[in-house]
This record gives C-alpha cells, structure tokens and sequence, in this order.
C-alpha cells in the first residue's frame, strides 16, 4: 500500500513537472529550473491563524497567514527550518472601508476586507527535496477562480523571499 | 489532579462573580441585570477564521476574529440568529509598520501587529437564555495579562452591537 502511494506520488509529481516544464524546455527534470505548486491546499481555509497585515500601496489589500498543523507546530515551537510538510497560506482581499460599521461607529474608522484581489491566494509548501532550488519551499498563487499563476510570476517569489533567509524565507511572523 | 483543577477554577469563577457583582449589587444575581463573561474561553486562539480588520482612530489596531465551531458553522451556513454555544473571539493588536518587511519592499507599505492592545481579547458569548437581557449575547474584554473589563466598560458593549440586531448584533462578516 505504501507503496503504491509512493508510486502515485511519483507519477503525479512527475505529471506536474511535466505540466510546468513544457513551455520553457519540453521535458521534465526537475534539475533544470524552479517547480511550482500546482493545487489549492485541502481545506486550507479551516487552518488556523497565524498572523493578520494590511499592505498598503499598490497591493492595497488586508490579509490574513494561516497553516497547517505542521506549520503551526513549528511557528509555536520556534522551529527554523520549517520541517517538511508545513504549509503556509496566505489569503488576500481588497482593502475596502465599512460603511455600514462606519455608520454605527459614527465616524469613518473601519477597514474590512472586500473582494479578493488578483493574487487572492498564495501558498509555501516546504518540502527541501522537491523544492530544494528555491530555499525548500514551492511557491503558489492562484486568483479568485482557482486559476494559477503563470510561470513568469511564480519565478518572483523566491528572489523577493530570499532576503529573509535567516527566517527560512518566510515574511510573517507568528502573533499570538 | 483533575479534582484540584477543578476546585480551582470553581473558586476562580465564584471569586470572578463576586468580584463583577460586588460594586453593583453586591450578591450575584444573573435575574436583576447584565451577565458578562468572565473567564477566556478555552483553545480560542485554534479557532478558525472568520475574518480580518483594521480599526483607524483612536483604536488604532489590526484584529482577527476567530469563531469556535459552532460559530463558523452559522457562519458558513448563513444561520441567523447564532445558535446557543456560538463563541465569536476578536484579538486585536496595535497596527504597526513592518520596518524589516518594508526593508525587504524598497518602500513603505507594510502593516502588521505590533503588542495586544488594551482591548487585546474580546468574546461574544451565544446563551439566548442566559444573556437574554442583551440579546443573547454575554460580551467579555481582557487585557494581554488576561484580565477582565470592568463592568462599566462592558455594559457599553451591547449599545454598540445594538444597531445589528438583524444581524445578530454581531458586527464581523465571514470573509471566504
């Protein structure tokens, strides 16, 4: 049985470099570029929080970090690297006021999330061997419709998240 | 042990009583006025996700509300009113720049949690029997030392949260 799931893991990994690796060189071998998470987490939504941002600027969006238990663990502990298996979400609305908490307050105080934006969900998924080009971590992005991000955008990630190696490239920090 | 801890607790939570009731009435009596919550609820801080905001003004934080089970799932089936049981958690932090993530960005557009704010831990409390007198909903506030509000303090909650009576008098929507 267990092997059998590995065998199946094998095929679908293989299956998703191929999918990837297609427009750039034609064959799979994850040694000759960056691979890229392909599928929305399971039930990411019902994980549990790890910290909450508004980014101001262009992204004009207030966020919210999840993980999964494995992620959890490891923030709480203090554990760095991240072992395995740890995933980390984060999910991203447009930054919107609240009128109708605005109109009770009486006065214009409340920012609330409105629509999802354009990069609405985005996900590291640690797995130091699959991932080991880009710190060990798979990088994901998917818009309000589950649509991925194309190649040419995921190849940013890792450079913008390279600076925190120190922090195993992951921004937000745990907030109890 | 368990005995202990509990005998504990039951003394915390008369004492936690006597103490809220003393300066009104002086003998605890849920019949002759508000019920306030008075103790945090266990394990809130594994409760999932309802949603995400920022409080400009003189409140000036970044908060996550978290719901229990059964809140989550009024939440998500759209059940109103919420049904007894329901716990809503809204932690809320100072809203501080992220100078070390605004490093990272070249510009300045970061926003995270900087320390609890006085208001740190609010609950709403779904008991349409015992809190009848405000809804149906027992309302608590600690500080990040965990101590509870003052009674005049809490006996402003439920003014505020008056207006969305057609919404449970709950302010926070779920976000997806």
């Amino acid at each position: 049985m267990k092997r059998i799931t590995l065998l199946l893991v094998a095929v679908a990994t293989l299956a998703g470099v191929v999918f990837f690796s297609a427009p750039v060189s034609g064959h799979a071998d994850q040694e000759t570029g960056p691979v890229f998470v392909t599928k929305i987490p399971n039930g990411f939504r019902d994980w549990r929080l790890v910290s909450v941002a508004h980014e101001a600027g262009n992204l004009n969006d207030i966020r919210a970090v999840l993980g999964n238990d494995t992620a959890i663990k490891a923030y709480r502990d203090g554990q760095l690297p991240f072992p395995d298996g740890a995933i980390i979400a984060r999910i991203a609305w447009s930054y919107v006021p609240s009128e109708e908490n605005n109109k009770v307050f009486g006065r214009a105080q409340s920012f609330v999330p409105g629509p999802p934006t354009a990069s609405y969900l985005q996900f590291m998924v640690k797995d130091s061997k699959k991932y080991a080009a880009t710190g060990g971590w798979g990088y994901a992005q998917f818009d309000k419709d589950g649509k991925p991000a194309d190649e040419a955008l995921l190849k940013t990630c890792y450079p913008c998240h390279e600076p925190n190696k120190g922090r195993d490239y992951v921004f937000t920090r745990y907030t109890p």
